[in-house]
């Protein structure tokens, strides 16, 4: 089978449950933006870095995916089979980062982002998640939004701004901290 | 000549045929949104990949210039000497993706994104694309929009996607697929 | 202390001066998009470039960070201690240009993004800093956005086609145009 429908070649999709809205619908903007993200994970996923992180990336594109689903489920319908958020998810997230930090020094100022390539992914994958982040909350402004996808993209900015602190520390790169110029 | 003009700095610029318009117009985000695009496909293609696709990807940056014009000119005005994108255009991304197609395993589910460096590119590409296609369909709303900008930009993000998953098939790396947990 | 502090889960946030506003506020979106954009020059920094541009990268990262705080200080508040943008800012950005042009032959087309994988993010960068430009013009038609902001992210714009050019340059690596198809 062919990938490209041409379906939407004049500017409509479908929900999951058949209702047909305009590409330029918010929703779409945002399990769009959720997209985006997961193709930033993959990406630091597949540099080299400890297997653990990397199984759990895998789980948070498993999640995205599923939130994904969530968002794009026409909201009008009910009994559709899609796969739930657990608050679990966002508990492994809050675990992580506590155990991460651990290793942390403390910090008290803004980092510069960057130290060396994974790092820098990583600040991107948590902007573009923050922008993920801010569109379900315009949404959920005038629609529905199950509010454990917000709280999911939340953490999960959290997490990769832990994550880039910790990959510097793993791989000797510098930290580099703001002070402002006052 | 200095590339700073300073001719924009109250924040208003020039379509092509010299209309002043705030740089905040939907019509501005959408040609630089096409431009960011055109910044990774510029990516992928300097990556040590087939030179046949290299060849495709600056044809792609070529159309996405001709797209970007389209897009900047005043739709008030005529008789602008921009260059036209063919049908042969969308037909000859189809037929690669027919070519690519032929060599990989069929899909019953969805791909998470990742594999390699370059194959995450790919990703992260095609949802700029996507995005891209929103903000046109978003702007034929309201304003003209050459139909074939929107059809060349849907089939380019289908494009894309077979891209990087031909590459995962060339370079040996691993596919994974997203298997809902219900 | 614990970087997530669960605070925004509801979907609003603070402020500069505590007046609490939706994450999904313009204002939001405008210093958020500086944050990737300032990701995106950590990304650029981190590779292997002549420790001049290193050096001013990390300038700029700085002058990104007293942008942000300039533009997340709510603006009916004023007597809060923030860094101040100078004009000395924006014309360092233009004496590196005028630098980095001697040695560049004068353009009179486009230029394919793209020629080696640092040039390539210089031109992802570019199109984010372009990107945080129109949300800064944006939201000055609402609301107070210092006019230094806006003309520092327009100048830095145009910083980053110079450098991508000029590492084109330094790496010997291809620098292509866009000639019209007509
Ligand atoms: C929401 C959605 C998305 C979301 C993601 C969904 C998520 N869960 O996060 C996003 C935006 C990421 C997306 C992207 C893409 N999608 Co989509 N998507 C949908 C949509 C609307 C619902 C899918 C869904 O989540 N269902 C809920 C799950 C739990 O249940 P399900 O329906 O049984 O889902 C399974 C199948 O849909 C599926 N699947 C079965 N066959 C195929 C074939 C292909 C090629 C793909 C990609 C998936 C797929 O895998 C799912 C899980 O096992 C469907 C259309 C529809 N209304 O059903 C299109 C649809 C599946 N997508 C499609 C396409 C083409 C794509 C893209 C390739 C587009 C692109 N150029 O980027 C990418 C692929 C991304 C990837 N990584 O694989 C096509 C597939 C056409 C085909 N040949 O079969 C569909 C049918 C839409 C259409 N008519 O054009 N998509
Ligand atoms: C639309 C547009 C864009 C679009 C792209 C256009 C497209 N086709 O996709 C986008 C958003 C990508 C863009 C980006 C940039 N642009 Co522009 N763009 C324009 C605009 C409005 C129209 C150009 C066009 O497409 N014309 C249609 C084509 C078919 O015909 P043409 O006019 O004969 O076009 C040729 C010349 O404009 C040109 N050209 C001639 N001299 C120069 C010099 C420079 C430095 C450049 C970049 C191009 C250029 O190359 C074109 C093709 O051969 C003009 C201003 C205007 N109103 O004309 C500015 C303009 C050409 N851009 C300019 C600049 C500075 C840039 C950027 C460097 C900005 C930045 N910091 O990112 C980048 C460069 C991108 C690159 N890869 O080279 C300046 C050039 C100033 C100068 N010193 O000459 C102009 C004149 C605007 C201005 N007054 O500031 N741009
Ligand atoms: C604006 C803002 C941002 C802007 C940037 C600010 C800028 N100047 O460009 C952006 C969007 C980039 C940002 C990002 C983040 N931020 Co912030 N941000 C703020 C905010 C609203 C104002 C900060 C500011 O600029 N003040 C002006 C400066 C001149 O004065 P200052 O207040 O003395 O600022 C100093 C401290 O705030 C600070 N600092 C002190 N302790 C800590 C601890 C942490 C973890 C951090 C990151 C900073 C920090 O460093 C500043 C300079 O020295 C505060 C909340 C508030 N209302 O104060 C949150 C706040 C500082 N941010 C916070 C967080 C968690 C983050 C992120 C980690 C979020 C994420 N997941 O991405 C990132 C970190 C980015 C990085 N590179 O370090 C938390 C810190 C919580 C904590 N444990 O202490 C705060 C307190 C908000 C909150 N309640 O959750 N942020
Ligand atoms: C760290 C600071 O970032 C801001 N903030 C909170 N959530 C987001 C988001 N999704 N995107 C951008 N900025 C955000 C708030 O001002 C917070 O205090
Ligand atoms: C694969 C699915 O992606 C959605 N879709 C279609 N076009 C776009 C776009 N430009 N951006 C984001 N999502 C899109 C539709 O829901 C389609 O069915
Ligand atoms: C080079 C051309 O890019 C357009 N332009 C000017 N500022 C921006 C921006 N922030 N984003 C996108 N396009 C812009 C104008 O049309 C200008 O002439
Ligand atoms: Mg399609
Ligand atoms: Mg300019
Ligand atoms: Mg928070």
């Amino acid at each position: 089978m062919k990938i490209y429908t041409k379906t939407g070649d004049k500017g409509q999709t479908s929900l999951i449950g058949g209702t047909r809205v305009a590409k330029s619908h918010l929703r779409i903007e945002t399990y769009g933006t959720v997209d985006e993200l997961n193709s930033y994970i993959g990406l630091i996923m597949c540099q080299e870095i400890n297997p653990h992180y990397q199984k759990l990336l895998k789980e948070i594109q498993d999640r995205l995916f599923t939130i994904g689903s969530s968002l794009a489920a026409d909201p009008e319908k009910s009994n559709m089979k899609i796969p739930d958020l657990h608050d679990e998810d966002i508990t492994l997230l809050e675990k992580e980062m506590d155990e991460m930090n651990e290793a942390l020094p403390a910090l008290k100022h803004f980092v510069l982002p960057g130290g060396n390539t994974v790092v820098s992914y990583c600040h991107v994958a948590r902007c573009v998640c923050r922008r993920a982040e801010r569109l379900s909350v315009e949404l959920a402004e005038s629609s529905f939004v199950e509010d454990k996808v917000t709280i999911y993209l939340n953490r999960l900015s959290d997490y990769l701004f832990v994550l880039a602190r910790k990959l510097n520390l793993d791989f000797g790169t510098e930290e580099n901290i703001w002070i402002p110029r006052i």
